[in-house]
C-alpha cells in the first residue's frame, strides 16, 4: 500500500480538517498515511474519529509548526523540527512515499528544495497548478515557488510542465505558451522578451506568448510563468471567481423574477462551481526535485484535502517524478546536440 | 467648448467605431472634436454620418498608423506622421485639450511620454484602470505603461494613484495597497518587498500588501504594481469574466429547468454585465505628465468610444492634470523635509 505523509498542522484549518480529509482519502482510497505533527494533538484529533482504527495509520512526533505569517526561510532555520522539515525527511528517509502540505506555501517549497535533490538539468522548482478553461484543463507553472525567475528557468519550466501535463491531463503533444502582456515577441519585459527567444528553439511544442485574456480560453495546455505573476494570476482569479458569483446572486435575488430564475438556476451554479473549485482538484505539486510534494490550498477543506491525497498518491503510482526526470533528461540532451 | 484630440486610426474597429463614438460623445456631451488621422478615410466616413455636419469637428491630417503588431519604439521612429504621434503634438500645442486613443498601447504611451513632459517628481507614468470592486470601484496603477519598474516608481504610482482616486472617484483619504503574492511584508519579490519599506514611510495612506483575493474584494482603493503584473492581472479578469459567463450559460442551458432560469435570469446577468463591463468606464489616463492621455480598449465598440471620451472631457474640466502636479509636488516635499 503507498503511504502518503501528510503535514498535519499546516493549513488555516489544521489539525482537524487536514487529519479528517486524510481519513477520508485512507478509507476511500485504499491509501497508508504517516501523520505527522505534535503527537499529542493528532491522536486527540484521531480520538474524534472512531473509524480511524480501521485506517493504516502511523504518526510522526513533529512538535514544531510554521505559522502562515512566519518569513520562511528563517523559520524553517529555527525550526528543526517543524512538521512541513520532519514530513519531508521522512520522505527522503524511504518512511513515506511522498507528501501533502496545506501549510505555509513558501515553508513547504523551503523543505522541499532542502531535503530532496533537483532533478538533472534543473535549476528552479516550479509548482504546477490545474486551471479549468473553455476547452479542457491546462497547467500553469510556476504558481508560485521561485518569485524571481530568470529566462533559462522558464524554459525549465516549460519542459517539466509540458511532461506534467502528458501524466496528470494525458496531453500528449501539449502546447506551451508564454504569459505576457501581448502576443508579438516584442511585447513584454525582459524577462519574457528573452525566454521567448530560447523557447523558440527549445523541445517543446512552443506556441508564442499568450495574453492574460487567453489563459482561461484554453490557446495553451502548458503556461509558463515566473512564481511572482503565476501566484497573482491563481490568486486574482479565485477571487474574481468569487466575487462574480457574489454579484450575480445579488442581481439575481433583487427582484421576485430572478429570484425565481435563481431558484431554478441552483443547480447550475452548484455544476459551474465544481468546474472551477479549486478543492477538485485539491493541490499542485512541487515539480523538478527528486521527491514528490503536493501543496494544498491554505483553506483546504476536508473534501480539498482528501482529492489533494488520492492527487498525490495517484501520482506516486503513475511514477510522475521518475517520468518528470526522464523527460528533463532527454530535452537536456537535445539541447546539448543541438 | 472642450476640444478633444482623436486617434481616428487606432483600435481594432477602425476608424469606423471611433468615428461613431466620437460622434455620438460630442453630440450628447458638447464636446468639440479634433479628428486625427488619414484626412480622406476620415472624410469618407464622415459622409456616413448624415449628423455630423452639426458637431464641432475639425480634421488634422496624419497619413500613417502604427499597427497593433509593430514594436512601439521603432515604429514612432519610423512613422513621424502616425495618427497617435501627430494627436499628441497637437495637444501640446494647444489645438486640443487632451486625447483619446485605443490604438496600440505602447505606442500611444511612448507617443505621450516623447510629447509631453513628465511632472516633477514622476520618473516613469502610468495607465490608472479604474476596477470594480465588491464594495466600490478602485484604481489599478500601472496596468501597461511601465513594464519594469524600480521600487521608486512604485511610490510614486501610489501617490499619483492616491490624486487620481480623489479626482476620478471621489475618494477623499484612499487606502494604498502593494499588490504581491502575500500579506506579509516579507513575502513577494525584490520589487515589492522593496517597495513595502518605501511605502511604509511615503505621505499615502498605506495599508500594505494586498494579494491577488483581495483585489476584488476592495481592500484597497489605490492598488499599485508594476505594469507588467497589472497588465497581466487585468487581462485576466477579462479572459476570466468571459470563460465564467460563457460556463454559466452552458449550465443554465442544459436543462429545461435551468433554461426556464436563464431567460428569467437575463436582465440580472444585463445589470452583472454593467457592473463589470470595462466599456462602462471606456478608457483610462496615462498619468504622471503635462498633458492628458486616456488609452482606450483596442477592441473599443462606439459606446466604449463616447464614454471614454466624456471621460477625458470631464477630466479636462476637473483640472486633473493641475491636481495631479500640485498633489505630487506636496507628496514630493512632505519627503524632502522628512
Amino acid at each position: 500500500m503507498v503511504r502518503i505523509a501528510v503535514d498535519a498542522m499546516g493549513g488555516d484549518h489544521a489539525p482537524d480538517a487536514i487529519i479528517a480529509g486524510a481519513l477520508l482519502a485512507a478509507r476511500r482510497l485504499q491509501i497508508g498515511l504517516l501523520l505527522v505533527g505534535a503527537r499529542d494533538t493528532i491522536e486527540r484529533e484521531l480520538g474524534r474519529h472512531p473509524g480511524a482504527s480501521s485506517v493504516d495509520l502511523e504518526i510522526l512526533d513533529a512538535p514544531d509548526r510554521i505559522e502562515m505569517a512566519e518569513p520562511a526561510a528563517s523559520a524553517f532555520r529555527r525550526k528543526p523540527l517543524a512538521s512541513i522539515r520532519v514530513a519531508a525527511e521522512a520522505v527522503r528517509d524511504g518512511k513515506a512515499a511522498a507528501l501533502f502540505s496545506a501549510g505555509h506555501t513558501g515553508a513547504a517549497v523551503m523543505a522541499a528544495h532542502a531535503v530532496f535533490r533537483r532533478l538533472p538539468g534543473v535549476d528552479r522548482p516550479a509548482l504546477a497548478t490545474i486551471i479549468p478553461t473553455r476547452r479542457r484543463p491546462a497547467v500553469l507553472l510556476d504558481s508560485g515557488a521561485t518569485v524571481e525567475c530568470r529566462p533559462q528557468h522558464l524554459v525549465q519550466f516549460a519542459v517539466m510542465g509540458s511532461a506534467y501535463a502528458r501524466v496528470a491531463l494525458g496531453c500528449e503533444m501539449p502546447r506551451v505558451g508564454l504569459l505576457s502582456v501581448g502576443e508579438e515577441e516584442s511585447k513584454g519585459n525582459e524577462l519574457t522578451r528573452d525566454a521567448h527567444q530560447l523557447l523558440k528553439s527549445a523541445p517543446v511544442h512552443f506556441v508564442g506568448n499568450v495574453e492574460g485574456r487567453d489563459v482561461y480560453s484554453g490557446e495553451a495546455d502548458v503556461i509558463v510563468c515566473d512564481g511572482f505573476t503565476g501566484n497573482v494570476t491563481l490568486k486574482i482569479s479565485e477571487g474574481l471567481v468569487e466575487t462574480v458569483e457574489r454579484l450575480l446572486l445579488d442581481e439575481l435575488s433583487s427582484t421576485v423574477g430572478t429570484r425565481v430564475g435563481y431558484l431554478l438556476s441552483r443547480r447550475a451554479f452548484g455544476r459551474f462551481h465544481k468546474r472551477v473549485d479549486y478543492s477538485e482538484y485539491g493541490g499542485a505539486p512541487l515539480i523538478g526535485l527528486d521527491g514528490l510534494c503536493v501543496i494544498g490550498h491554505g483553506r483546504s477543506s476536508p473534501k480539498a484535502v482528501r482529492n489533494a491525497i488520492g492527487m498525490v498518491a495517484r501520482y506516486v503510482r503513475e511514477g510522475l517524478v521518475t517520468r518528470l526526470a526522464e523527460q528533463v533528461a532527454q530535452a537536456d540532451e537535445v539541447r546539448h546536440h543541438s
